[in-house]
Formats: structure tokens, C-alpha cells, sequence
């Protein structure tokens, strides 16, 4: 998705009231319909939730003070999806999604009713509006969803490939390529490169869009001394033949962005990044909270 | 629907082990839509809590002890179904069902799970797996639909048509015709002719059905002393044209049923009841609990 803002980046905690203009690419599609029929989109739903300041601080997803009485009500079924963390109040955002997909409505446009109705001002859009399905290709049993892979095997089981079902004939939902296009800092936050930032990339015209601003392009290293910090993008940049480094990273990275930051756990490995073809600038860049947040931005914003 | 047991009727509270074999007549289609995506059946899940013993007794419909999260989180937005009272363990029934309907799983099929779910022994068969709509044509506005003119509406506008969109091509689900050959003792429960009964006989065939079965179909009448106890029976009656009374009542039953049960305030009423074409039998309906329940069903199994 490429949130798109004056005012603050995302993926971080940029709070300053006249800001450059920002495009983050943070997060992966999240257009997975989960239950039949009901539209959950976590990524989208992390961002807005995040950035109304309503997010779990605990548990990082969801939200603060949530119940979980439906999931509860469910063990009762034989449900398949009894794996999945929908919590009470989470839940009446996915029947407001599924509802008004259902009425014909765009999820760019849904999303933006969601971040309104949370009073959240940065235009946060999905980067399409047609259905992309993350597929992970796993040992012993073939394709799988991403949900299925990322929740209920909690990414515990070896990768063999991975697929954006749906992305060839996609198009960039209205404002992506302007957000790009128009941006004085594109930003690509340190999510999962290979199932955050590669479904934005497979959308037909996003991956040029990036990379004709190539100039203006900042990357954070999601691997921080040779391992991810959450979740599993060491294992899987390693399990697909990439390496788990920074160096790794800046090899992936180098077409799309000038930039790569890097933390100072790794300052060593800067000449290594130089020589990938991106400049590295080294800086703190595990944030712990709002302040070093707003820290990675600034470094960021000034890099570009 | 047409639930049918050995040991218990589902409108009343018949608990007797060895019982006749009966087959019910008690509540609409319950196959509405009500949002986008999330099938939600009340009438179906009325009858499975209530024999579950798990419905509110307060409010006679949902669950006791029931949550509103969902609910209150869903104010948050837009959203055109916030009338709906979605209770978050009701939810995870609604859940359950949309995610097996829409594994091609039948209506019939994902009833028996929720029931078997529930601990509930007695077979309750949804009249058909088709989609069927009661559409309500109310004065000023045209064509709404049921749970818009029942819930939202507070079903307190003027009626001035019903009509069950899809039912003429509906088929019979599984086991509704061969429960109604079978019975002992067919029950037209004390639900709305109008909009509970009058889908079930919409349904190619089961009018019929009931017809060929007419000395062993015993109708209690929802109307008491001249009104309904409980809903909008009264009114739509009026409104439609009919008498609302016993009589009125056993006009429209008497090519259905031999016997019609009424209650003692209409005890005056019999010999009109009896001219209108039926069997009057008069005893105590109102049911405030299981003894007057089990009082009921004994006369009507007798009466049959």
C-alpha cells in the first residue's frame, strides 16, 4: 500500500506540521479474503489503527483493549479459521469493508472511510483495488494462503516460492502512481521485503513508477545484524536464495532506491552496501518508540 | 423450516421420550441476507438456541448473556446495518454458516452442524437451500425487505403486499417432504401466517404436502382475544385484508389444517371457527413456560 502524506510517514512516526510530501510503501497487499465473504485486510488495517493511535501497543496488530468473544463463540464450530485473531471491534471494521465491497465500492475508497471514520488525515491507499492473493509455495504441501502461512503455521514452515496470485492483470488503484509520481520522498519502510514490498512491486506500472524516482527513493533495512526483527523475513530472504544481511537487502533493493539506512549494528557492512550500488547512511534505526521514530525520519527525509 | 423429532416439538416444549413423530411448521425462510456476504438465518437460529436452551429470555431472540461489541464498534461507521442487533456470539454463528455456504456446502447441511453443535437432537431443516426473500411492499416507500421492515423499521409501517422472491423456483431442501408424509402429527405452530408460514407454503410442494396430510395438521392459532401476543401478526393480517381473529384466522388455515387450536378468552368464538371449515379445540395457548408449553403440545398431539 502506498500511504501518501505532508504530514507523517506510516511506517514510522513523522510528526512535523509542514513536512515534506511523503510516499511510503509499507506493508503488503492485504486484499486476502479470509472467510468467505468477509474482506479482512490486517495490512490496511495496522496502518489506520496505528496511525489513529488505537493499535495494540502489546500485541502490535489489532486493536487496544480488544475483546475476543465472537473467536470464543467460534470454537464451538468446526471451524477452519478458528486460527485467526479477529477481536470483537476488529471485526466491525471487516463487515463494514465487506459490506460496501459488496455494494460495488473500491477498497481505495473503503479504506479511506475506515481512516476517516478513525480521524485519520494521510491518505492511506491500498496499492489496488482488484483482487492480489499472496500463494507461499511450502514444503510437503504446495501452495498455501498467506494467513494460513503467517497465522496459523506462524511462518514455522519452509518457503519455496512465492506467488501474487491476481497481480499480472492488476492495475494500481487511483493515486498510486501520483502519490509516486508527485512525492519528494518515496520511503521504503523496513516491512518484509519479499511479502510486504513484493506485492506493491507486481502491480503492473508500480515497480517503474518507483524506480524512475530511483533518486529520491529511501530504503530502511528490515534486517538489523543479520536477522529480521519480527517476523519472518530473515528466514524467508534466506530460504529464496538471498542473504540475510543488510548487504542482502541493498542487492535486493538497488534497481528501486538511491538510498539504503542502515543500523549502527551494521556500520561495518556500509562499504559492502556502497558496493551493492546504493548509498548507505548508518543511523539507529530500531524504534522503540516515538522519538526514535521521529529520528529514522528525519535521517530519511534529509537523505532524499 | 420444518423441524421434526420423536421427542420434541420445537415450538412448544414437548419433552416426553417416546412421543409420536412430529413435524413442525414454525418460522420464516431465514435464508435473508442481511449484509453483504454474512448469511444470517433468525428464524433457524431462534429455533436452534431456544432448544439449546441458550436463548435470551428476555429479549426471545439471540443468545443469553450475549456481548455488543461488534455492535458498538460498527457505530463508528457509516454503515446502513447498525440497526441490526448482531450480538458478537451470534456473530460466530452467522461466521460459521457464511464461510460453509460458501463452500458450496447446502443450507440444510450447515443447519444440522450448527444444531449438532449446539447439542441439539431434533432435526431442523430450513424449508429450502435456495435463496428465498420476503419482500414487504410498505405504503410511501415500495419493496423493502423483511429484516428492514421487521428490525429497522420496528415493522411499523403500513403493509400493503408480501411477496417471496425466489420461492417459485425454490425446491424443497432434503427431508422436508418425506418429514411432512411421515408425521404423526403435523403442527402449524402460533408463528405469523403471513410472513413465518406463508414462505414455507410458498415453496413448490409443500403446500401440497401439508394438504394431502390435512386430518393429521393441528394449527394454533397466533391470535389471541382479537390480537397477536407478541409482533406484527395483527396489523399485517388487517392489512392484508384479513379477520383478526380465530376466524379469520381459520379462514386462511382451514384448507390446510382439520383442527385449529384456540385459546379460552376466544372460547366464544368456536362455533364460528368450526363454520369457517375446522375441528375448534379450546385450551389454554399463551405459554409462559414450559409446563403450559408441554400443557399445549399434549392437546395437540391428542388432537391429532
Amino acid at each position: 500500500m502506498a500511504p501518501r502524506s505532508r504530514h507523517r510517514n506510516p511506517g514510522t512516526a513523522l510528526t512535523a506540521a509542514d513536512g515534506p510530501l511523503v510516499t511510503a510503501l509499507c506493508g503488503g497487499v492485504g486484499a486476502a479474503r479470509l472467510l468467505h465473504g468477509l474482506h479482512v485486510s490486517p495490512d490496511l488495517d495496522t496502518v489506520t489503527y496505528t496511525l489513529a493511535g488505537a493499535i495494540s501497543r502489546e500485541r502490535g496488530w489489532g486493536l487496544e483493549g480488544e475483546t475476543w468473544n465472537t473467536m470464543e463463540a467460534l470454537a464451538r464450530y468446526p471451524s477452519r479459521f478458528s486460527w485467526f485473531g479477529l477481536g470483537d471491534r476488529d471485526l466491525a471494521t471487516h463487515l463494514f469493508r465487506t459490506q460496501r465491497l459488496g455494494d460495488g465500492v473500491p477498497l481505495s475508497t473503503v479504506t479511506g472511510e475506515i481512516a476517516a471514520a478513525w480521524g485519520v488525515e494521510v491518505s492511506i491507499v491500498p496499492v489496488t483495488d482488484d483482487r492480489v492473493e499472496t500463494m507461499m509455495d511450502v514444503e510437503d504441501e504446495g501452495e498455501i494462503g498467506f494467513q494460513d502461512y503467517f497465522v496459523r503455521r506462524a511462518h514455522g514452515v519452509a518457503v519455496r516460492g512465492v506467488r501474487f496470485r491476481g497481480a499480472d492483470t492488476a492495475r494500481p488503484s487511483p493515486g498510486v502512481l501520483d502519490a509516486l509520481a508527485a512525492a519528494e520522498v518515496v520511503v521504503i519502510c523496513p516491512s518484509n521485503p519479499v511479502v510486504s514490498i513484493g506485492p506493491l512491486l507486481a502491480i503492473p506500472g508500480v515497480q517503474d513508477a518507483v524506480v524512475s524516482r530511483r533518486d529520491r527513493v529511501v530504503a530502511v533495512s528490515p534486517i538489523v545484524a543479520g536477522a529480521a526483527l519480527k517476523g519472518p523475513a530473515g528466514r524467508l530472504l534466506a530460504e529464496l536464495g538471498h542473504e540475510v544481511s543488510v548487504v542482502g537487502v541493498a542487492r535486493l533493493y538497488a534497481p528501486l532506491a538511491a538510498t539504503l539506512v542502515i543500523d549502527e549494528a551494521d556500520a561495518a557492512l556500509a562499504p559492502a552496501v556502497e558496493a551493492a550500488g546504493m548509498r548507505c547512511l548508518v543511523t539507529p534505526t530500531v524504534m522503540r518508540g516515538p522519538a526514535e521514530a521521529a529520528a529514522l525520519a528525519k535521517v530519511i527525509v534529509e537523505a532524499a
